[in-house]
């Protein structure tokens, strides 16, 4: 029988915080007939957001296109989309895919990309994936080759990378971002941790970037972006870019800047760019679909052969999750039937993203004892909380959840400089949940440490 | 830049016929304009095959519940399943699921194995998955601990098993199966295999089998099945059944018996088994959706929380193929609306694999230079083809898709015994094309073989 102790390390190592122990019991207090708020993990859909109408309305169609017979249902625009769609793809929705995707998908991807940062884009060098978490692993694959291969990622990180790191048997090479420059990355941060990697004979042949920020909230500018991009040439190393929430930024001073955008302004041509985007974040929130792509930048086509053999072997990415990528890159256009209510429901999903980043961000800094950084982006805050010697975030967050309900990670699953301590929670909650989880956090953080014992 | 060099071996020596260089080949040749008859792989709607409109009516209904409100266009028990969807998973199919998928999709699957088999099965040991291929793949992670870990794998098998040893730097031990015997599994062969792996200090901890069988349409007797589990409980091996033709079964001799019945009647607990089920095949024939489940019995809650755990870090599978997944293992009984066309539908496409399975095998019989056994089961022919000293079956093959446009998978694609070569043909083209095909295939062959020389 197969045993606990036959596993290998590279299993039993793997951690990841934001479906951990604390999630586990949410769900048992949960089964119990608790009130659970769950600010554990950016998905918007179990949080009350609506779907966006045209995206189910397309899928819908292609899923039984008997429905295109029906009259006065559908939008012309839903029903014209929904067409080409099974035209391009041939044979709908239930055969397999290109290893790759569909081509007219990948098509569409790279125009939206060049459209977007007006530079060339090239759909042989994008891959769609089952959510960007695959297109994470699959790059990760593809950059850890022996025992002694680090990546860099950032501290915090969102977990997927470390735990893909210890699966794939590599090394951890953590850079701190600067909490006190909004999260920001800092090129004398990044040296001390290149340097650090070195004496420890680690082989550093890539870096992790996550813009705008998870767990940190924040949108990097140009500059720092540049500095990336130096420091990865001055070193060779490649770049992932993990752009999820690009369409999520709050802060009217901010703006999404890809990582292809200024490699392409500073016609670097030797530093190899994995960037992801997923149908999960933005506001579509299309979590269950699990559609993401990944765009290879300065890659040969010997090592893109690669990837596509890796996507090969699991013969394709799930094909709703195509079309609903598709969409995400090729919305209804201004003037056709489905614009306005489409541009209305975006707009109110954003909106009320924008205002409960403000409210959280705010609600959060009147807590004394806790200070977070603005939430510029993202769907995250990462706090820092300040606790009472001998306590640490884990046992913070555990109590929070049994005494409360609210269900959020500790710092610790995400990475943070020696004794600090923070939690990270989405910005996800309803308006109304969103006062509630304020109010049960003051109050609950002014006993534990007023009490300085266990609850 | 990353660089070819730069990646490790096992990504750039694992090989996946099935979508290697015929296929790109064939994919080159059509956007020329040539007509290909794609017969690599077991992608039922590619050629033809039609959805069942029960599972895309309640798919439909799913992504866009708003059709909820239309009168007469749905029958009542396709509305009824889809609103019990709707409310058992709580958010629709736009949120993360569960990391082992929904509860109710996995004590439907549970209902299933126990009703299909008489035993008890539970519904925590259900993984669902990104189709069956990621099942595997995730059970594999469990069982390939250190570079001299090996797992036995039929020759021939599915390539998917070797590419995923390769993957995880784990020892690929070759058994081979009786072709002289309809292609059974045969202890004395299991047990030379074994050896030799000990002769050279592999580590031998599970055995892979496929029933029915791909690439062999072999469907194994409780016999064979029996023996199979007396010998990985005599070597502590763990078990992958490979179960995802269950329902393609052809010969009225035959019927599919699972691993998991004839472990529970031989009352063995210490042997693990991990038996995997998937949306793409049967009649269903969804591959698209990349719905699949694994149902590990014998495991003990420690190593259940690893398996959950690797599941998490990629948050879920998608919940479009999670909801084929459930339709696939709860269809419409006897007496409600949508029994009828459902079982027509059915009917239909079972009928014309069996008669087409038939076809087949008698028609590769037919032709002077190969032979086949009966196409038993699931949706392939692994027929021997006699040829011309110092060819090979990869140069045939490539000659029979630039001469015919017929695409099939050469034998080494699968493992053949030394000395034989083999091709591997799905039984899915229409009628009239498979009729195209084994003429082709005869003419193809009798020219190839009479030139001897190079097309």
């Amino acid at each position: 029988m197969l045993e606990y102790s036959d596993l290998s390390r590279s299993i039993t190592q793997m951690e990841y915080a934001v479906r951990g122990p604390i999630v586990q019991r949410a769900q048992e207090l949960e089964k119990e007939g608790r009130e659970i708020i769950y600010c554990n993990i950016g998905n918007p859909q179990a949080l009350k957001q609506k779907p966006i109408s045209y995206f189910r309305q397309v899928l819908a169609l292609c899923e039984y296109p008997e429905l295109l017979k029906e009259k006065n249902i559908f939008p012309s625009d839903v029903i014209e989309v929904a067409k080409k769609i099974l035209k391009e793809s041939k044979h709908g929705l239930g055969a397999y895919s290109e290893s790759a995707g569909f081509g007219f998908v990948r098509e569409a991807v790279a125009n939206f990309i060049s459209k977007r940062d007006e530079i060339d884009s090239n759909p042989d060098s994008i891959f769609l994936t089952d959510g960007a978490s695959k297109s994470a692993q699959s790059a990760m694959r593809l950059l850890l080759t022996e025992s002694n291969d680090g990546m860099m990622i950032p501290i915090p990180q969102y977990p997927l990378y470390s735990a893909t790191i210890t699966f794939f048997g590599g090394k951890q090479v953590g850079y701190y971002l600067d909490e006190g420059n909004n999260w920001k990355l800092n090129k004398k941060l990044l040296e001390d941790s290149l340097a650090q990697a070195k004496r420890s004979n680690i082989r550093v042949r890539s870096i992790a970037v996550i813009n705008p920020g998870n767990p940190t909230g924040s949108v990097l500018d140009y500059e720092n972006i540049s500095m990336v991009i130096d420091f990865a040439k001055e070193h060779n190393l490649t770049i992932i870019a993990d752009e999820v929430y690009q369409e999520n930024i709050y802060n009217h001073n901010e703006k999404f800047i890809s990582f292809a955008k200024v490699l392409d302004d500073k016609k670097i041509k030797d530093v190899t760019l994995f960037s992801l985007n997923s149908a999960s974040k933005g506001f579509l929130g299309e979590c269950g679909h699990r559609g993401g792509y990944v765009e290879c930048r300065n890659i040969s086509r010997e090592v893109s052969e690669q990837l596509l053999k890796l996507q090969s072997v699991s013969l394709c990415s799930n094909v709703p999750g195509q079309i609903v990528t598709y969409l995400l890159v090729s919305p209804p256009q201004k003037g056709s039937p489905s614009y306005e209510l489409y541009q209305a429901e975006k707009m109110a999903i954003l909106n009320e993203l924008k205002a409960k980043a403000e409210i959280l961000a705010a609600g959060l800094n009147r807590i004394k004892g806790i200070s977070s950084n603005p939430v510029a982006g993202s769907m995250y805050a990462f706090p820092e909380i300040k606790l009472p010697k001998g306590k640490n975030d884990f046992q913070y967050c555990m109590d929070l959840l049994e005494k409360t309900g609210i269900c959020v990670v500790p710092g610790s699953g995400f990475g943070q400089r020696p004794d600090t301590t923070h939690l990270r929670t989405t910005i996800l909650p309803p308006r109304d949940k969103m006062e509630e989880f304020l109010k049960k956090l003051e109050e609950f953080h002014s006993y534990y440490c007023a009490s300085g014992s266990e609850v």
